[in-house]
């Protein structure tokens, strides 16, 4: 590999562990990293914008990274390539109380935002699960959502407007910071879920909102998934939308309960989570939503009546993924189909645990449509691993079929290149690939993520 | 010309004088209609899919329009155009309450989907003051504003995905009907305000929200400009959005009133207009509201208690438009600035309109810094149009001073080219043509429009 020039050369990572440490992401069962890649910690916008003027330069790879939380390979090393990791750039640069927007780096962490906004009496919307320790940047690659999106949508929904460097090191800017603005194209969204394949962003305005009430939470517990989707369906028809509808599955009861007991019933069907955070109407709402849920068939609801009851609804809920990992391995799922498909969805994905002997929990954003099954995989297994795979491409079609989406909120990344064409279709991948061109047009972007390699 | 092929031909518009009407839009001090265009009223996907294929297979440049609405020039034809009216794509294809989203065709009038969401008990945003008359098309085309994006924002976050035909006749799908998504660009945001330069869009996914109350407004005077804006930053801050804030100054109420008793004080520097629809608070907040302009040092406030009287006082505001049209020609003006620079802008207006000796009534969305100076001139005095001319180029340079976009809600259409460049810059300008030739690669959709020619 071309050496770095003497500018960023001393923002390179040389101890080898830790180099090591960046060559990957929180994706598993994914291929060994490359030998060769070289590491670039940016402290600052200039450090960016001579990293990519060196690899256009060189035809350098350039895989754009932040706090490596993705769970689709978007973040791993290629071989060859530079890593170039934005976390430093962590600064909120301001947070405008009266034009309702904060204007951030791309390694602030998204709890960060969150609390920079609440001091200011805002509130900025995106909540992914690893809120605490994802940042900005890659909430932006991947468009992440999160739980309270059910409400509040999801991060392109709150970003206004960002600094971007290309291929070559120029800066570029999209959208506005204004409340309107039509003057050309607005390419903030298109840059919004590209995955590092166009350019890296260096800071961002995003919107903030006057912040809602602490929210409450009520469970219920059904012995029907049938009973469960309804009561989601209630739920999505109320006048007041909940800012966050969960659902849990069986199988990711059992592994809850086996993990430590959090008070679910050994036998039931399914578990829904809710929550308002609805100015003055907090309380009212949840029971309101309790009621709804009873109606739909609810065996046992619980409604918490201050924040210490609510976070204990909700702590089943956050030991699960570590529940899962006593499981063995997992192949992390991200389909979203409409709500009027949740049911044949659910039991699609039980016919594929059943046909392919693995075991797959199943959880997420019910009152989005947005599951994330996790296929179970032994690690002393090969054998298991293989049919975790070809559950995985079952799942992806099943999500499909249903009117689906690949991926709601994790991204393509490496692992869901192959499929991607399934969904797009071969003249939409072949625009896309050009739309990229204008941006990069020697293809050094995050190569091999998103996009598979073109025909011949 | 070439004439179109068979299976569109019954689709053109003979007569004379009717072809001639869909030459223009509602600019004004355009330049007169070409001579040679022909003029195509398409019924469906296949009409708009043929005219599509002979343009692309005999570079004939393409105008899309619907309602004509265009208040910059975006709709009207070219010489040796084909405008290709969608008007007649106007049917509501679904309303799904479940999934929060309707399906419909380009030509559906903004207002008659406001009434079909209604009717489900739900709610489409965007509201232009031509909501009556404009269509969803051209919403799209230009990211319409309105009236109430104060609190719901503008198209573009209300459009979930498109169906696009582009240059050749291809059919294109942008964006997802789930409520997640992130396989590959999401390209709506691309196609929203593309102002027909890419496609032409033949159906649209428009998200649907539960309505709000039916609202109740409040009116306040100022007699000065500072207090004006002081109000205007205490309803920002306020933790409940405002659903309509509008501003009006002393010289459009002094042409309001002019047009007949609407009860504003003749010599007050300023009006404000203020709504709340939140379900349930609709009372409460209009008279927190009134208290926090009262506060700001208006001189008078009005509530309303009733939907009647809520109307009564929007009467001023409604009859504005056609008051205006007394005092002669105007040239609108659509600039967009930061809540905070507001009282610079308008006070550079007043500057503007001293120093070129035109009239300058302002009024606007103030809520979102979005107003629309208009530069009245006079019919018999070739001067004075020159003098407007003069001012409408002093204007955009002020908004664009006080970091401000040269149009929030309009469009660049044919009006606004020449001054593109001085917002984006000519390597922006660059990437967006570039961006352009990926979807229309030989230039053929609305030429002439937004882009100024390329340099040689």
């Amino acid at each position: 590999m071309p050496s770095l020039p003497e500018q960023i050369a001393h923002r390179e990572v040389t101890d080898a562990d830790v180099r090591r440490s960046y060559a990957l992401d929180a994706t598993v069962a994914l291929a060994p990293p490359p030998d060769d890649f070289t590491v670039v910690r940016a402290r600052d916008l200039s450090d960016v914008v001579a990293v990519l003027e060196h690899a256009q330069a060189t035809g350098t790879a350039v895989v754009p990274q932040g706090a490596r939380t993705s769970r689709s390979g978007g973040a791993v090393a290629t071989e060859d390539c530079i890593v170039l990791n934005v976390e430093a750039l962590d600064a909120v640069h301001e947070v405008n109380e009266l034009e309702g927007y904060a204007v951030v780096g791309p390694g602030v962490v998204n709890a960060d935002l969150k609390r920079a906004a609440a001091s200011a009496g805002l509130f900025y919307g995106p909540d992914p699960a690893s809120w605490e320790t994802c940042t900005i940047g890659g909430n932006i690659a991947t468009n992440a959502g999160g739980l309270c999106c059910v409400k509040y949508g999801v991060t392109s929904d709150w970003v206004k407007a960002l600094q971007v460097v290309l291929p070559g090191g120029e800066v570029m800017r999209t959208g506005h910071r204004t409340a309107k603005g039509v003057a050309g194209y607005d390419l903030t969204g298109l840059f919004v879920g590209s995955e590092g394949t166009l350019g890296v962003v260096t800071e961002a305005v995003v919107r903030l909102e006057p912040a809602p009430d602490p929210a409450l939470t009520a469970l219920a517990v059904f012995d029907s998934l049938d009973a469960a989707v309804a009561g989601i369906v209630a739920l999505r028809r109320d006048p007041h939308r909940p800012c966050l509808l969960e659902i849990i599955d069986r199988t990711s009861v059992r592994a809850i309960q086996a993990f430590g007991d959090f008070g679910f019933p050994d036998d039931c069907a399914a578990v829904l989570l809710v929550q308002s955070d609805r100015p003055g109407h907090v309380a009212d709402d949840v029971a309101r939503y309790a009621g709804l849920l009873e109606s739909a068939g609810a065996t046992d609801v619980a409604v918490a009546d201050d924040a210490q009851e609510s976070e204990a609804l909700l702590a089943g809920r956050r030991v699960m993924s570590t529940a899962f990992e006593a499981m063995g391995g997992r192949l992390a799922e991200d389909m979203c189909v409409p709500i009027g498909r949740l049911a044949e969805f659910v039991r699609g994905i039980e016919a594929i645990s059943e046909r392919r002997a693995v075991l797959i929990p199943v959880s997420g954003h019910g009152g989005d449509g947005n599951l994330h099954p996790s296929i179970v995989y032994s690690h002393d297994d090969p054998d298991s691993l293989a049919r975790a795979w070809e559950a995985f491409d079952d799942l992806i079609r099943l999500g499909l079929s249903l009117d689906g989406t690949i991926t709601g909120e994790h991204g393509i990344g490496s692992v869901k290149v192959p499929w991607l064409g399934l969904e797009l279709g071969d003249a939409e991948l072949d625009r896309q690939r050009r739309l990229k061109a204008v941006f990069d047009p020697l293809g050094i972007m995050n190569p091999g993520k998103v996009f598979p390699a073109a025909p011949r």
